[in-house]
């Protein structure tokens, strides 16, 4: 067998994860300023880190300095050694929504579905198009944020508007970082030694949402038809009053597009704290700074507001409670605050495991006395989807 | 003392009470069709109703026509007997948090603030000026939805969004509906015989919101800035992702105030079940209709959310959860499916007392298993207006 090649492409960035055939990471790094000025090639290989400047004018050239720099380092002998690539995309609209091969069909799926996920998209299909060109004799592979959640029960998925326009343009409720909350699934049934396990797992990093997970399939989900939904984020808003649009309109007068990029772009840590979407700056300010420390109280309760509704959705025993991804793997003040407010259930918090940052892929952060058990799992999407694609062609 | 005529003017209807001195009911009535074709004076008075069509060109000619059909039946013996005039206001906006007596000033303030209820304010200000013409002597005082969550945290007043913007335009959650769920909090004391109590109300009728009270004042509600947000109602769509806006105005070509009309008056229970906003036909058609259980059923879902959210959001022992308004007082279905769903606290329901139709301002429809005591109280807007006016001047 060869190698899988995972790639997440942004909107000026290929993440790229190169897995052996045993499904061990070989290589790994990351192209970033893609047609922006200095352009930054980081590789991570053989234990050796190192970062190379050059100009990065497109996708596709910048698929040729990559695969020209595995060839240098002895990474890859000749191209073909990569027999697949695995692309992860966050959102491949109506039709698109199970890991679907890559042909002229699904990327025309893809394009169509450019409007429901902006940002990301646009970059996926030129990395889609470049590696093609590129690779010819790979096999290849997509992989959808969304998908995890297409086993939503249709009272989850649907908005309370007129269903005349629900149907007329598929507004639903799509769910984004299904990637890792499927993961958080299958290694939660590993570690509790159950198959269909019933979990709420939230996955905060600088986009966050949480997962009700019932029998192993997501029956809820905080992100909604875009990421924008559900709880405060690094820079989004997450739920507001849909009113507060045309008013800041009118008031400040902006356009919708206007707003809606204040909403991504300009609000959630962000925008209340005035001065960092980063959790880890506003921790560091929150004893000197209160504008930071309620910026935090606020992140707190709306994760808080959406854990106890999903830990009452959940019928039957709940298993788990799960953190993962960038903030929930590493801020334990924010697990501790979160799972102190949840009153109607008893779980409490094992304060030095809770502490303690030496672990490899999880740990379990409750004691003995807590109604359902508290745990931290690393994110392991690129893993997560190398194992997809290597099963996807047999 | 002299009679206190309670006023709830919409933007084409005037609801009146006239109380006693001793806060009774002596006669009530609504004025409907202002300004449009074939207006209806209608009349509560002495046991006996009755509807008169007359033409109600303006909010000025209406209250000409109110106040002459009182002297004709004799409801009163001239004008001066209306010592007081108390109005009901949506949303008088910043400068106007607490009750207020109507003076220059706080029509002015109230003028500056129709953008945050411009269906109910305009109304109520035409309303004002007719009164303040026709009972020059009558002292006159402004009661607000939005008063009793003055008490609201900051933490749960402000929306995530970037915060010099929230500064600017006084961007908060108002809340509504307060005149009533400040009346459940005080009937709840009487109720349970005890001074500060926690409760969560569900005021529920064709407009809905949910309160979480904690020591008799509010702590948070689902309404939000505008009587928009929160759960889904008769016409309203309640929460959404707020990136749908953008997406309908680009795909079916509408401005953003077509889509807020969209959500305002076409989602919600009408928009779903695509047949009717009333939850009696919803309730009637939902065995054939399965639209229509499916509408209800979404509806349900979204008023146990909020519920679980507050009955962990109060701090302390809940003393009572109560239903009340239009649907909260008279649909058995709805209730006992919200207690039903509450999976995290054990609620039990005696389905007697919940059927029973036949009591006068409150029931108790819990058995005595139940870990918090269920209660229906009758809404009395009215009544607490008139109380809250007959006190303000002494």
């Amino acid at each position: 067998m060869a190698k899988i090649l995972v790639i997440n492409a942004g909107s000026s960035s290929i993440k790229w994860n190169l897995f052996s055939d045993k499904l061990e990471v070989e290589a790994k790094g990351v192209a970033q300023r893609i047609k922006m000025a200095e352009g930054i090639l980081s590789l991570d290989y053989n234990g050796k880190k190192s970062d190379t400047i050059t100009e990065l004018p497109s996708f596709l050239e910048t698929v040729k300095k990559l695969v020209a720099m595995w060839e240098e380092n002895g990474i890859i002998k000749d191209f073909d050694e990569i027999g697949q690539v695995a692309f992860r995309i966050v959102n491949g609209g109506p039709h698109l929504q199970k890991t679907s091969e890559v042909t002229e069909e699904s990327i025309k799926h893809l394009e169509e579905s450019i409007d429901l996920a902006p940002v990301h998209n646009p970059g996926a299909i030129e990395a889609i198009k470049a590696f093609r060109t590129l690779l010819p004799n790979a096999k290849m592979t997509m992989h959808f944020d969304t998908a995890f959640h297409r086993t939503l029960p249709k009272l989850a998925y649907t908005y309370p508007i007129n269903y005349s326009v629900t149907e007329e343009l598929n507004i639903r409720k799509y769910g984004f970082h299904g990637l890792n909350h499927h993961y958080i699934a299958l290694k939660s049934e590993e570690i509790l030694g159950k198959k269909g396990v019933n979990v709420v797992s939230l996955h905060i990093g600088n986009g966050a949402s949480l997962c009700a997970i019932e029998n192993s399939q997501s029956v809820d989900t905080s992100m909604g038809f875009t990421p924008l939904a559900g709880v405060m984020m690094g820079t989004r808003s997450g739920d507001v009053d849909p009113s507060i649009i045309p008013y800041i309109m009118k008031h400040k007068n902006m356009s919708i597009s206007d707003v809606m990029k204040m909403l991504n772009e300009q609000s959630g840590m962000l925008g209340v704290s005035q001065f960092s979407s980063d959790l880890r700056d506003i921790g560091k300010a929150r004893l000197e700074n209160p504008q930071a420390q309620f910026a935090l109280d606020l992140y707190i309760q709306r994760i808080v507001d959406y854990l106890i509704t999903y830990l009452n959705r959940i019928q039957g025993k709940i298993d788990a409670i799960v953190f993962t991804a960038g903030i929930g793997e590493n801020d334990e003040y924010v697990r501790e605050q979160v799972i102190k407010k949840v009153r109607l259930v008893n779980l409490t918090i094992d304060e030095a495991a809770n502490k303690n940052r030496d672990f490899k892929d999880y740990k379990l952060i409750s004691t003995k006395e807590s109604e359902i058990p508290v745990y931290v799992i690393r994110a392991e999407e690129e893993m997560y989807i190398a194992k997809e694609a290597s099963k996807f062609f047999n």
